[in-house]
């Protein structure tokens, strides 16, 4: 929901030596074999600068293994991701014996510039952390299939509708504290503990996936997910991501604490480009796609949501004016009084929409803003015109914005003051009383 | 969301006589020893009608053990739910040797319709399904923390930045296919299929829990969640919980799903209940508490949450009038227009606020309502004034509304005729154009 960067260039290259003349860091993922790798690496270590950083996705080859035969090898690491990368924010990172601490510091630093959350693992382990955790719930699902107790949806809704949901949130251990009650963790461990060497889980072998197996599992999960397409379901998983991250934004809480300081640092990139008001020219404040989740049962964006547009739109234009987050901890705020809006046209999900903002004064403790939100391709889709007042937040009072920040809105109302009065401003619903 | 039935009844019993005589269910919750619970039945047969469903919430026992001694073991099941019960809708539910498939099948329509998701297993096993899926990574955990690879927090973390967020809405098999590509669940298998041998798991042992590892574990956690009481915590998990929830709601999907079936049922109930206008009046449309996800950095409730009170107020008139989800698909509905808001006060989470409509016009394509948002207290938060205009959703143009509907919207207007008209009826922001 923050501001883009400028999207940036990707090129091919047509060799390793063209790809990594220049990098400062190389990501590899090539086949997960040994030999392959190593013999890549050889060729990166031909062209790329001694102190390019090179980084495997690897999801088990141990990285003391990767650099052993490596010239410069104290930079290389692992750094493990999951899928979807473009939502899930967590990488794992580690070195081998000769990798540099200072490598991996640089790469953590580098993740989380991208909205990632870098996990350092303590030490390198087969299958890393992650996978080990996975793996544990494979293998039982296994035995579970293969013994008829549950079918692959079966496992699945036992995940989903129940710890599932705990775990988008908190993991194992964060939840079991909250089940030992005040009494603490140490509580819960005597409680649970006894029960650890019960017959739970199949621990003395592993299942054999032969073909008898593989189809069981395969018929299942056709018969489970097979009328959706794997776009489909992607989209599904997606959508939902994008849903649960935005829940968490708003807690600023795990995954969605990571989002919010990935968009504090997009909102700080964007103040830091000095907007000027440009004279007969509204400013554009907004530009989003509308998510999946913000339609109603009409099939278009429900009218809450054009408000949220409109009172995201504000939040921009007070960003612009100096009204940023340590303006509001320090000198107050702007709360909006009242609003009219008017619809002109329904707009669907994931259609790309804008929002310009044109003031109409900004003078002592008042500011009065006519919002339009249009689709990209031109049509009008709403307007709101909107009073506002200046808040003190410790006395919930009104007061005055300081004079930087008057200053700054005055500056915008002379610049648009030469623009047309919006048609729709000043209007009433039915008779004037 | 939906409309609440109204509050049961809550009565604490004395004896185990007074508190199943005229139960058809019986949940039975004593401490996990097979003679306790075995003492509690033969009391509970003495003096419950002999069909009455006896459900352990037992996490271990079988069935078959429980029911052994029973005079009537073909009512006995297990139904196994998860913390928060009141947020998770998972609830395992299976029979053993002697329980009649009948008692499971009630079993499962009543939880049901307490907008749970009923799990029937195919047979009973030890721990069930989901306790051994969770016993498999809480195992692996214990050997991670204990070999010094990672701590709680890092353990935690490698769950919700990661898989945790993709098990809230699709479980272990569904993800593996999207990952296995259009090729399929046969294709995953047959690439990850191998790795099954690799030394990833430790299989052979169980970690001994003694004192040392318990008290590594209870300190780690301290230092990962003890600036929290468990009381918070708990609200923090409850919160984001809630907010997957309505998440899934959006998208119909898995455990959203559920909670849509189970507010369509309250919505139905809602329906049956005959709503006739109250001569001079205004209609409650709408009661409910501020989730916490709805307030923004000026500590309130957001204003594009007031529109979606006014919002949701109006789709509870709209129910009332008669388009309900099945007009909606045959007949129509009703888009808004304009809108026009006052902000009176403001509102911070969980605080309980309602919301009452006034009819001031409900004629032809139109409808005219006035909405005022309240705080229980009777503190007047804001008001809104909406035009909407009925539509056919098939051509998206204007339309008249069946005549049943613009009969009941009209005996509402003319029931609401006899009211004043509204102080902010009319209103326009700054000078009339």
């Amino acid at each position: 929901m923050a501001p883009q960067r400028p999207r940036g260039r990707l090129r091919y290259a047509t060799s390793i030596a063209d790809a990594v003349t220049k990098a400062w860091l190389i990501v590899e993922s090539v086949p997960e074999r040994l030999d392959v790798k190593q013999s890549v690496y050889a060729e990166i270590e031909r062209s790329a600068a001694n102190d390019a950083l090179i980084a495997s996705s690897t999801s088990g080859i141990l990285p003391s293994e990767l650099q052993a035969a490596m010239a410069h090898p104290e930079r290389l690491l692992v750094a493990h991701p999951f899928n979807p990368v473009y939502l899930l924010p967590l990488v794992e990172l580690f070195g081998g014996k000769l990798t540099a601490p200072a490598a991996i510091d640089t790469a953590a630093d580098f993740y989380a510039t991208l909205g990632m959350k870098p996990l350092k693992l303590r030490r390198e382990i087969d299958a890393f952390v992650a996978d080990r955790l996975l793996e544990a719930v494979w293998r039982e699902s296994l035995w579970l299939i293969k013994d008829g107790v549950a079918t692959t949806e079966e496992l699945d809704d036992a995940i989903r509708f129940g710890f599932g949901l705990r775990w988008a949130q908190m993991g194992i251990f964060e939840t079991y504290r909250i089940a030992g009650g005040e009494a603490g963790m140490q509580h819960f461990l005597d409680q649970f503990g006894p029960t650890l060497s019960w017959p739970w889980t199949k621990l003395m072998d592993v299942p054999e996936l032969d073909d008898e197996l593989t189809a069981k599992i395969a018929s299942q999960s056709d018969a489970q997910s097979g009328m959706y397409s794997i776009r489909e379901l992607e989209r599904i998983r997606d959508d939902n991501l994008i849903g649960f991250l935005q829940v968490l934004k708003s807690a600023d809480w795990g995954a969605g604490k990571t989002l919010a300081a990935y968009e504090k640092r997009l909102y700080d990139v964007a103040a830091n480009v000095p907007a000027e008001p440009e004279k007969g020219q509204p400013v554009e404040t907004l530009a989003i796609r509308v998510p999946t989740d913000w339609t109603d049962y009409n099939g278009h964006m429900n009218e809450s949501r054009y408000l949220q547009c409109f009172s995201d739109a504000t939040d921009g234009f007070m960003r612009q004016i100096g009204v940023d987050q340590s303006y509001i901890e320090n000198d107050g705020s702007f709360f909006t009084a009242e609003t009219h809006i008017c619809h002109l046209a329904e707009v669907r999900a994931l259609e790309a929409i804008r929002v310009t903002t044109q003031v109409l004064a900004g003078e002592g403790k008042k500011m009065h803003l006519f919002h339009r939100l249009f689709h990209v391709d031109g049509t009008a889709l709403a307007t709101a015109e909107q009073l506002f007042i200046h808040v003190d937040l410790s006395s919930r009072k009104a007061s005055v914005p300081t004079p930087d920040v008057a200053e700054t809105l005055a500056s915008y109302a002379a610049a648009h003051a030469a623009l047309p009065a919006p048609e729709q401003q000043g209007r009433y619903i039915g008779a004037r009383r």
